[in-house]
C-alpha cells in the first residue's frame, strides 16, 4: 500500500491534486473532504471517498498526509494548525508577510500531534523561494529579480469582476521584455513596478454597460492596476471562454552576482517556469512534498518545515543509489 | 572565529575558492596546500599559510573543512577518502559513471573519521543535478534535456593542443539554438549529439604547420569532435590571449512534462547559468556546501553526502527565521 493521501477542498487546486496523486504510483488517494454536500461532488478517482469536512477527524488512522487546498486569506490560517494535530499536512499558504506567524502556529500544533507539516509549498512560494535561496547562498554579492507571467492572476481577474457592469473578466500579468533582457545581461537595473510588468485585461460587459467608464475604473484601481501600464479589451463571453479558458502562469527568478578577488567576474542564474495549468503544477509540487513529509515522519521528525528545510532526495520516489546513478 | 577552511590544490579552482571564501564573512581561509614548493606559490590572502600537501595531516585540529581542488581523473579518487578521515571535505568529482564507487569509498572513510564529506559539488554535477532531480520529482511524466555552453571545454582545448603543429588552442561548446527553442516550446524532440551542440575552435599554429592537416585532424577526432559540426579558426597567439583568455561557461537544464487526468496540460521548467568564470562560480557553490558540511557535522552527522542529501537552508549563512521572512 502506498502513502495514503487525503485532499481537503475540491476546487481547482484540489482537482489538480487528484491528477497529481494519480501520476505517482507510491501514493493512493483515500478521500476528498468538501464543505459542499458530498453527494453533489463528483471526483475522478473511483476508489476514493467523498466526505464532509466535519468528518475529517474520523480518518485520523486511515490517511497519512492531508493536503490542504483552501485559500490563504481565511482557510489555511485556521485549518493547517487544526489538521496538523491529526495528520501530516502540506499547504500552499502564500501570504508572504504572514508566513512567520503561520509557521509558529503550525509548528506548535504539529509538534503537539507528533506530525510533520510543510507550509507554503507550490511555485511561489515554493520552487521560486528555493531558487532565490540557493542563488543567494552561492552568490552573496548579487541582486535578485522575480518576474511573474505571462499568466492569469485570479486576484486581479476577481477585482475586475467586482466592477459594476462587468459580467466576466480575465487578467494576464506579463513581464516587460526589455526589463527581463536587461536583467539577463547582468545590467542590474533598478526597476519600478511599472517597468517590470504590464497587465492585460479581457472583459465581458453586462448589456448596456459603458466601456469607457469600466476601462477608466480598471486602469485607476489602486494597488491592482494604477501602478501598471494596463490594456483593456472588451470581448464577448464566447470569446472569453474559448480563448481565455485556461489558467496558465509562470515566471522567472534571476540572480546576477559577482565573484573574483575584486568582483571582476559576473554570473547570471535564471530559473523559469512556463505552465499550462497553474493549479495542476502547484499540485504536482505539493504531492512531492507530501512524500517528503511522510518520509521525514518515518524517521521520527515532527514540527513545521518549509522547502528550505527539506533535503531534495526526500521528494523523489527513487532511492539514493538510483538518484546518484541517474541524475547526479 | 568563523569556519576554518583549507584549500588543497592551487590551480584555477583553488584560486576561485580563495576568492569565494573572502566573500563569506563566516569563513576564514587558514591554509593552502600545494604539491609545488610552497615558497613558489603566492596566494592573495594575507593571513593564510602556504604548506606542502604532505603536511596536511598536521592541520587536523586547525582546519574544519578541507576543500579538495584536484582533478577527477587521478587526484580525487585517492584524495577524498584519504582526507575525509581527517577533515570534513568537499570535492567536485565529476566523472559521472564513477560516482557510485567514489561515494562508497568516501562514505566508509568519512564514517571511520566521524567526518562529513560532500562529493560532486559544483554546477554539473551539482546545481544542474539538483534541478534535474527537483524537476523529475515534480513532473514524473516528462523528458529531460541538458545543454552546455556557450563555454570553454578544457578537455577539448587540451585535445587540440596535443595535435602536432598546434601551439595553443581554445574550444567553445555551443548549444544549437533551434534545438534549445524546440525543447523550450515543449516539442520533446529526439536530438542527436550533432543536433544539440556545435564546437568552435580557435587555434594557434606552430610556425610552418599545415592548416589543412590540423583542421582535418581536429574535425575527425573520435569522441571529441567527429560527432559534432566543428568550426576551426586559425588566429595569432596575441588574439588568443586577448580575445579568448577567459574561462566562461554555462548551460541549461530543461524538463518538460505533462499533468492532468489525461496528460492534457504541459509545463516547462528551465534552469540556466551564464558564467564569466567557470572555476570561480564552481568554487562559490563548493563554499556554500562547505558551510553545510560544517553544520551537518555540528549536528552529529557523518558520512558521504551529495547535493541531494542536504536541505537547502544548510547552505545559507542566514537563520531559518531570516530565510522564511526574506526569501520564502
Amino acid at each position: 500500500m502506498g502513502i495514503r493521501i487525503g485532499i481537503l477542498g475540491y476546487g481547482n487546486l484540489g482537482r489538480g491534486m487528484e491528477c497529481a496523486v494519480k501520476q505517482n504510483p507510491d501514493m493512493e488517494l483515500v478521500a476528498v473532504f468538501t464543505r459542499r454536500n458530498p453527494e453533489d461532488v463528483k471526483i475522478l478517482t473511483e476508489k476514493a471517498a467523498v466526505c464532509r469536512v466535519e468528518d475529517a477527524a474520523e480518518w485520523k488512522d486511515k490517511i497519512d498526509v492531508m493536503i490542504l487546498c483552501g485559500g490563504s486569506a481565511t482557510d489555511l490560517p485556521g485549518q493547517t494548525p487544526e489538521y496538523a494535530k491529526l495528520f501530516h499536512v502540506v499547504d500552499s499558504f502564500d501570504t508572504h508577510a504572514k508566513i512567520p506567524q503561520h509557521f509558529a502556529n503550525v509548528d506548535a500544533a504539529a509538534k503537539e500531534g507528533g506530525k510533520v507539516a510543510v507550509i507554503s509549498v507550490g511555485w511561489d512560494p515554493g520552487l521560486f523561494s528555493l531558487n532565490r535561496m540557493y542563488a543567494n547562498a552561492i552568490l552573496p554579492d548579487g541582486k535578485d529579480y522575480t518576474f511573474w507571467g505571462k499568466g492569469v492572476s485570479q486576484g486581479h481577474s476577481d477585482a475586475i469582476r467586482r466592477i459594476a457592469g462587468v459580467k466576466n473578466a480575465k487578467q494576464y500579468t506579463i513581464p516587460v521584455d526589455e526589463a527581463l533582457e536587461s536583467v539577463r545581461k547582468g545590467e542590474n537595473p533598478e526597476l519600478t513596478t511599472r517597468q517590470k510588468h504590464t497587465r492585460e485585461c479581457f472583459v465581458v460587459l453586462e448589456e448596456g454597460a459603458d466601456e469607457g467608464k469600466v476601462e477608466e475604473e480598471i486602469k485607476t484601481m489602486p494597488n491592482y492596476f494604477a501602478d501598471y501600464d494596463t490594456t483593456v479589451h472588451f470581448i464577448s463571453e464566447e470569446e472569453l471562454l474559448n480563448e481565455h479558458g485556461g489558467i496558465p502562469h509562470g515566471g522567472f527568478v534571476i540572480r546576477s552576482g559577482r565573484t573574483g578577488w575584486e568582483g571582476e567576474n559576473q554570473h547570471v542564474i535564471e530559473y523559469g517556469l512556463k505552465l499550462d495549468s497553474n493549479p495542476e503544477f502547484t499540485a504536482s509540487v505539493i504531492v512531492a512534498y507530501a512524500r517528503a513529509a511522510y518520509r521525514l515522519a518515518s524517521e521520527g521528525q515532527s514540527g513545521c518545515k518549509t522547502v528550505f528545510d527539506i533535503a531534495p532526495a526526500y521528494l523523489s520516489a527513487k532511492s539514493g543509489e538510483e538518484l546518484r546513478a541517474e541524475l547526479l
